[in-house]
């Protein structure tokens, strides 16, 4: 038994989920601060200041009405996309319900009879038909969790991205620490959210599963389900929308009428902007969310098969919960780092602000995780390991959570030194250009593939080391290692996108060069954190989906999956095509939608006089309609393919194939993803460097308009569905392919292979 | 036993191997009869009906002389520059030499005693000093075949090319017999020289080994590893000569200049053409070779461990190579379908032609296969799977290399079907540079992505079936079918540069537009031949590296490969991640490369005054040094990677690890290989789509020079070094890899695993 009594694990894990939710509500009071009505300027105190510094000559309170109308436009579009979105996936999600309870329900044949456990040998279980019921209501459960999450931290972002471009004309500081808020509260939001509906969760299922826990953490897979398949949909449909709208916006407007990003004229710019909310916010929190929650039900599930799941020991079963809960109280202190304890001044210091955050937020964890282990975990204990016990320490685990972390930061810091413009990768890039787009593309390719190196070797000895101390838990618990300082990551990872749609706003709204140039040099820094985020993503998928193939190896009774045997080895060649097939719809459906696009933003700037001169308003609502109708149609056939491949697979060609095909996505799926975000961020850096003309170099090159500048707005536009389409929805193939066959595994091992059964 | 005896074998197979050698002389000698010299037009009875047909106004004598110019220009570039290559090679090789003989000597500390055989249990086999020797023997005349290969390829290239243009004046059917001669020259040449070699090679070494057919088998792996080694500097090097030059001669040409591709006054053209025998033909021919030559291995290797390798059965042990001779028997006769019963008449006859070629000769080789099935092979016999032994009927046999034929071909179609401009999938992306170079690169990348579904289920397919019916060496005779008709697939693949070339002479040496026209013709069908060609590549690459896979397993004495072991799966992880690391350097390498060359084109261009007026001449030598030396400098680094990893991790790691290393590298390097090629395939025709504008669509896009045709440009250049660089040295990596790791097996498995070992 370890040193925390279950009564007070009892209190603690809920306790820091509020503490994390009271944190989120305190950040939005304090970004609501700033005023985004007519009345700006009035009694807020600022006024004075604000006009003696850097706005002489803009009327004060025409911007401010101006600024409401554009936040107003973008959340109302976000708002109603995400709704018609919503309603599709109710469809979806009744509908899997009712397969998840019919194939689970099936295994016993419907029977209501309790049946012998699998692994606590002896003692009762409850009925399959249970699980399958308290599966379903889980998953159901998750995906309620991951939409909120994704709605709210929408909500949030078109809530602050006004109110950073108002905070811009005060300084670059002020503006920084509105974002950053703002991100905060989407990330405090979501972890704290996602323990405390897994934490009562649990116990509500306890009061029916009473001692079978084998059973009441079967069912809690599910919730992992739910939450990474709203995600799915929620990536691949907010990156179609979002790209769509941006790839459309830059041809038309960048290119052919030589028009600034984000010109009020172009009619597609409010889709661009709510397109940053819809899938850069709102995708990512769901993907987020949902590694967070796979990660937990698979070391939960790990974790009930082990010798203190058989004995019953709360508080070591409750270790996963544990170290959320610590880690949202580390990234609270972390995240005052930011807010309080420095301000920025420059622009030079946001970028090392943010990276600090990362820095900060894992060495406190360490310490974390240090007390957590020693006072959560028995000193010895044995688990469950492909058939066999394997006897482990408490310090052990400790490892094998640190080492998750750490990897966490390595990668972090890699697709940062791959991304920032900081760095001579992406300066290199933005030096092709000289020769053109197409040099620009190969360097770019060429950087992505070579982004991977390191963030691989980290993943694998992170894999290796937790795997060698504590088998399949280890990874499990070094997956939530990395996700638990998942906070601050969100945090910086949020701060993106609101600071890209702060410089859209400026721009719409009218406003002066020089807050123009705040908001982009907090956009630049954005692009790297979106980088990194993208990189925590991934990494974390890679972990998280390892530990759900473990578990699903066990739930499914496998021992060995041999290469070498054909069942498998055809699994891993057609596992390792997936992720190239995924890409290959996602990025086809954002090729076509964008052209689309195109065609409706040359027809108004053919069609509607005056509106290249500014006297006439566009027709932005069309513009949206075209991103929601394509996004809705488009995300369906490449989630079809990630929600059907394992149960044809597993029905048809088994437990081992399906473990193959687990295995050859996960490793060929991780290094497309990495390369695709990796690119995607270098080329719009390189193309920001050339932009900003911070040094001899980048002026040589510039400045914008230029025919370096022309071939880097090429870059940034192809690695567009790249960074924010079909890259980051890789994460969701190989996470959600290997929950889902968690949760069907009692289905496949029943009654899967039929094709092998038959031949 | 079979039906055929021993001595008619060994009569058979060397008759086959001299009946190729004797076709390729005649196809060299019917093309060797259009004369270039300055005296063309004198006695050759084509001079009246040529300035009557289409050169009105051009004199005859000049035009020839001017071509003769060019092609020695080329041929001399081409030789100098592998000549150059080959000397460094030479210190590679004696390098390599000393490591295989070293690390195999040292397997039973170098002693001369005689030892146990591992399978043949009870008898006496050689010592593993002896393996080390004849190993190193056999690695050097691979490494000699494959140089050979090579440089005959290019030497009848350079050949044939200004005759194809000549021809070219003659009519389009004439061009196409003398471009596609000079490839069967090459195809039978390459085929019949490797069967011929190998033959000799293993009776030589059965002088020695006797009864030890163990050691013989073993020893001859050294074979395939010469070969493929050298395949992958002649792949990189060339590659990167080859795309540096084409790039750098496009971007400053093309794009700045302005002036048409090919055109005498461009610095870089000679290097452009030079590049293309160096690395389309020379690099293609050795990386074929090593292909057959690894299968061919493989396949020996594991039968010598089978009843038949045991109990001495000589003719069922020659089932590989008697398979090859049925080759090229049946390619024989598939060649004259192309050159002798039909003819081609118009430019539309061209493609279906060639790729009739490929179905004649499948259909052929399937019956050709049963036959030899039937008369080589006992009706009955066990092979040895993996410390199993499984029972097998030799009609098995006859469906594991028909499966692997036939799979060739569906690889071969799909590749056609997403590289040709005649189907929708190109058109659609020279449709999407209506928008732009950005669109038209994400749709050709979505397009490459998608083209591998296909492949990798036939691939798939056929590892099952094979592998199920006869265990890995029913995979490796499956990796010979697909080889089988190699003298065909490498006829059609070479005939791409060939006409490539042909069009280049054309138009530097002034003649008109209708030459122009037919040989961009050719070179159409060339660039969607090409592609098939990589597809047969990279698809017995696959299914090679997989039966070499078996052969390390079995040798190093493995049972299992266990994705559920960190060891394994570690491994899987990062051999993922390699082929990403190697594309990185290739793909950096070309652009670097091409840098430069643009800088040196535009440096002409700038001080030679006449130039761009055509009254001074270009320094071609400048360009052509530029190419060998940056392709000589940057081939090490990926080379170095190829040839290290497997002794890295056999040394340290062990051979588990490795075994993880191989499965990863080959199921994700097949992917990325295949996309690649096809991306740059269809961008090239997408390219040449819009040039010819043969519909109502494509004149839409056109004409040379408007926006659609820039973008299609811009996308043709990025496709470049995928295609032709870093796509088809994937191949080798894989192939590489895997016949390294065997033949170093022995090694690993008796000292290998050191850092584990250590911990």
């Amino acid at each position: 038994m370890g040193l925390l009594s279950e009564g007070l694990t009892q209190l603690l894990i809920p306790l820091a989920a509020l503490v994390g939710l009271a944190f989120a509500l305190l950040q939005w009071f304090l970004v609501s601060r700033v005023k985004v009505s007519g009345s700006y300027g009035e009694g807020n105190g600022y006024k004075d200041k604000l006009i003696g510094e850097a706005e002489e000559g803009v009327d004060s309170l025409e911007v401010t009405t101006k600024v409401a109308e554009i936040q107003n436009a973008i959340s109302i579009g976000a708002t109603s996309f995400l709704f018609t979105q919503y309603r599709y996936l109710s469809i979806f999600v009744g509908v899997f319900s009712a397969i998840i309870f019919l194939f689970l329900g099936s295994v016993k044949g419907f029977s209501t009879k309790s049946e012998p456990c699998t692994y606590n040998t002896g003692n009762t279980c409850k009925p399959a038909l249970a699980n399958a019921f308290f599966t379903t209501i889980a998953f159901l459960l998750g995906a309620l969790t991951s939409v909120l999450s994704g709605f709210f931290g929408m909500k949030i972002a078109t809530y602050a991205n006004a109110r950073t471009t108002l905070e811009a004309r005060r300084g670059v500081g002020k503006a920084f620490i509105t974002a950053f808020r703002s991100g905060a509260v989407m990330g405090f939001l979501l972890a704290a959210n996602g323990l405390l509906v897994l934490y009562i969760t649990i116990n509500l299922f306890k009061l029916y599963y009473g001692d079978d826990w084998e059973g009441l953490y079967e069912s809690i897979t599910g919730y992992g389900l739910g939450g990474s398949s709203m995600a799915l949909f929620g990536r691949v449909g907010g990156g179609i929308y979002t790209k769509a709208a941006d790839v459309g916006a830059d041809l038309v407007g960048k290119v052919e009428r030589n028009i600034p990003e984000d010109d009020p004229r172009n009619p597609a710019v409010i889709a661009d902007n709510v397109g940053d909310n819809v899938g850069d916010i709102a995708g990512m929190g769901s993907d987020l969310f949902g590694s967070y929650a796979e990660s937990s039900c698979a070391a939960l599930f790990v974790a009930s098969i082990s010798s203190f799941g058989i004995s019953h020991d709360y508080t070591a079963m409750s270790y996963p919960l544990i170290i959320s809960s610590m880690g949202i109280v580390v990234c609270l202190i972390t995240t005052l780092f930011a807010t309080d304890l420095f301000e920025i001044k420059k622009v030079s210091e946001i970028e090392p602000s943010l990276k600090r955050q990362l820095l900060i937020s894992t060495v406190l964890m360490t310490a974390g995780i240090a007390g957590v282990t020693f006072v959560a975990l028995p000193s010895e204990f044995t688990l469950f390991s492909f058939g066999t016990n394997k006897a482990v320490k408490n310090w052990y685990l400790f490892f094998c959570v640190a080492i998750g972390l750490w990897a966490g930061l390595v990668i972090g810091y890699t697709t940062e030194y791959y991304t920032s413009n900081a760095y001579s990768p992406v300066q290199d890039v933005a030096d092709s250009c000289r020769t053109g787009a197409a040099t620009n593309v190969i360097f770019g390719l060429a950087l992505g593939y070579k982004s991977v190196i390191i963030p691989v070797f980290a993943i694998a000895f992170a894999i290796y080391v937790s795997f060698s101390l504590a088998a399949m838990y280890g990874i499990a618990v070094a997956a939530l290692g990395m996700l638990s300082t998942i906070s601050t990551g969100l945090a910086i990872d949020a701060y993106g996108p609101i600071s890209d749609n702060a410089g859209g706003i400026a721009e719409m709204a009218g406003m002066s060069h020089e807050i123009r140039e705040r908001t982009d040099a907090l956009d630049a820094a954005g692009n790297t954190t979106a980088a990194i985020g993208k990189g925590f993503a991934i990494g974390s998928a890679a972990l998280v989906s390892l530990a759900l193939f473990g578990a699903y190896v066990s739930r499914a009774g496998i021992e060995t999956v041999d290469v070498l045997t054909p069942k498998v080895f055809i699994g891993l060649l057609v596992g390792a095509m997936l992720p190239y097939w995924f890409s290959a719809m996602t990025m086809k459906s954002v090729g076509s939608a964008a052209l689309k696009m195109v065609e409706e933003v040359r027809r108004q700037f053919n069609t509607i006089p005056g509106l290249m001169e500014g006297t006439a308003k566009p027709d932005y609502a069309t513009c949206v309609k075209i991103s929601t109708d394509a996004s809705l149609k488009e995300m369906i056939p490449p989630g079809a393919l990630v929600m059907l491949t394992p149960l044809i697979a597993g029905t048809f060609f088994g437990v081992e194939t399906l473990a193959g095909i687990l295995a050859g996505s996960l490793v060929s799926g991780v290094q497309i993803a990495i390369s695709a975000s990796n690119t995607g961020g270098a080329w719009d850096n390189a193309k920001k460097y050339i932009e900003a003309g911070a040094s001899e170099h980048a002026k040589s090159l510039g400045p914008k308009g230029s025919d370096p500048h022309k071939a880097a707005v090429i870059g940034d536009t192809i690695g567009d569905p790249l960074k924010d389409t079909s890259g980051p929805s890789l994460n969701i193939l190989i996470k959600l392919m290997a929950v889902e066959s968690l949760v069907f595994a009692p289905f496949f091992a029943a009654h899967g292979g039929l094709l092998f059964k038959w031949l």
